[in-house]
């Protein structure tokens, strides 16, 4: 007794994503099948479109449907910063905030000896090649995640762009807004000791 | 600044499913840009095949491509047993344990006072005419769940179906097996008490 082959191939395509097994993929097959016939339709086709009309911008490796993006040819942005992200998605995020209103790098991942990715793998070189062909520009801010790996990118990338005599900058460390001192880790706490700031 | 619409198309597609928010849905949409073009062609097409494909079988509401369902169509299983589960994916678990040779009866959910959701709002008078038709059926085996929901559905199966002079069991209540005592809550305890079997 095997299920169904339609729901078997849908229940393959869902374990396919990151984070979902088999019984969480059989649970999203099944209820895949009760779900009204238009919102399927509408997913299916906004798989085959997110793949199809996206692209990498070629100028900072956001995620766009035209090239250069929407940030990168916005002539009215303030083009003396650039501010470089692990992934497509945290831009998205720093654009929430609307405080920043400056370029952006996407590096496509962070330097991992342990998955062997190293400089050569990233989206660096084009980042060098915007540094150097951009006379204007005056900070590099570097937002790789509070990880290890996003620490040991950031520490690469500031040694490579500072000999040019360009600012570089990384976002700051510390307690989250609204968070108890109490539940904050060690490090965390380090940081922000390190970095506090006079009232 | 906007995702581009196809990435927030695809965004709102996944968050129609159950148990996935906003930023787990942006999570899997941006995975999915990633994925192989093969992988995601596959999705969008199992997702229309599985909503378009499949039905509820005409007898026992099982999911299947052909109606009646493989098992219903199968006259070499023990046409004297019939299992009630409350969802299709229930069959197959117990198909899985390779022992119960019957046939199955799906509920497609439980009596739920919360939900407002009665006898009538399942699959029941099915059941009944099947029991009626079927001169030799001997048992009716209810498999809802171990909660209030499924009890209640169970009790309530078993003083309809009784009184036609057909035997009506429950699956077991006691310890899962390779568990601790230590670990088990009071009222899976009490029920393995209760069913305490001769050694």
């Amino acid at each position: 007794m095997q299920y169904p082959e339609p729901i078997a191939q849908l229940i393959d395509s869902y374990m396919k994503l990151p984070g979902i097994g088999q019984k969480s993929a059989t649970r999203l097959a099944f209820f895949t099948i009760d779900m009204a016939d238009d919102d399927v339709t509408a997913f299916s086709k906004a798989l085959v479109s997110a793949k199809r009309d996206l692209h990498y911008c070629s100028i900072c490796g956001n995620i766009t449907e035209s090239d250069p993006c929407a940030i990168c040819a916005d002539k009215t942005r303030d083009q003396s910063h650039v501010l470089v992200v692990e992934q497509a998605k945290d831009i998205m995020v720093m654009e929430k905030m609307k405080e920043y209103h400056g370029l952006y790098h996407v590096l496509h991942g962070v330097m991992s000896p342990i998955e062997g990715k190293g400089p050569e793998d990233l989206n660096i070189t084009s980042l060098i090649n915007r540094l150097q062909k951009n006379p204007d520009m005056k900070e590099v801010i570097i937002a790789t995640n509070a990880t290890p790996e996003g620490e040991a990118t950031a520490m690469y990338l500031s040694r490579l762009i500072k000999p040019a005599g360009i600012k570089v900058t990384r976002l700051a460390h510390g307690l989250s807004v609204g968070s108890d001192i109490e539940y904050a880790d060690e490090m965390t706490l380090f940081k922000a000791v390190e970095g506090r700031t006079e009232m």
